[in-house]
């Protein structure tokens, strides 16, 4: 897309720090890190959020992320993957997180306030019924 | 593994609302959730981090989840995997959380505090080295 700028990094036409690609992923540092080595994992056609991303390019980028893993030799860490404004996405251009977290303070945050009240049966047989 | 939680859903020795399974893994929905739809998606094989999961277990549970958000019928929602304790991951087994975002109020809730002062081309270098 003309206008998105992880087209634009893709393309070339914006710098980037990148780590890994393959013919359908990106991979490259995050400019804005919450912690040494937080890093960005795109697909290479735009599409917005995970679910309209093809089968085979998530598959690459699940890989790409545990092969960076690997390289960067880090154990504890987050994948985060955020679809809509509402849920964080600052890009309208799918991409995967992988934010290591070295300390209590650095990396990624997460305030985890459960619902237990919420019956989870009934939009399960919902799902199972569309898929 | 077997004391494992997990390990112990895929054998059938805990209940699980289940959803959906391929060969390699099995995705059913959280007990605790934070809101509602909120699921969770496990290798078969017991794997602690999501680095030391197979490259076609990664793959599957990347086209599960996607599979999943659409016949939840979901657009705005948080793919969230978590390594070791530190990075709030609960249970020792692998696992990649699917977490509907219908509101402000429910669903994951992040905090987002940059590090724009770190260096990230040191660590890309590092990175890139060891791929």
């Amino acid at each position: 897309m003309d206008s998105c700028i992880f087209c634009k990094i893709v393309r070339g036409e914006i710098p980037s720090e990148k780590i890994l690609e393959t013919d359908n992923a990106y991979a490259f540092m995050d400019i804005g890190p919450l912690s040494e080595g937080h890093c960005l994992f795109i697909p290479k056609t735009h599409a917005e959020r995970a679910h309209e991303v093809e089968d085979e390019v998530l598959s690459d980028i699940a890989i790409m992320m545990k092969r960076v893993a690997i390289a960067a030799g880090i154990k504890d860490y987050n994948i985060l993957q955020n679809n809509g404004e509402i849920a964080h996405q600052a890009v309208m251009h799918a991409h995967w997180h992988l934010i290591p977290k070295p300390s209590k303070e650095l990396g990624l945050e997460i305030s985890w306030n459960t619902k237990p009240s919420i019956d989870q049966s009934v939009i399960a047989e919902r799902i199972r019924k569309n898929l």
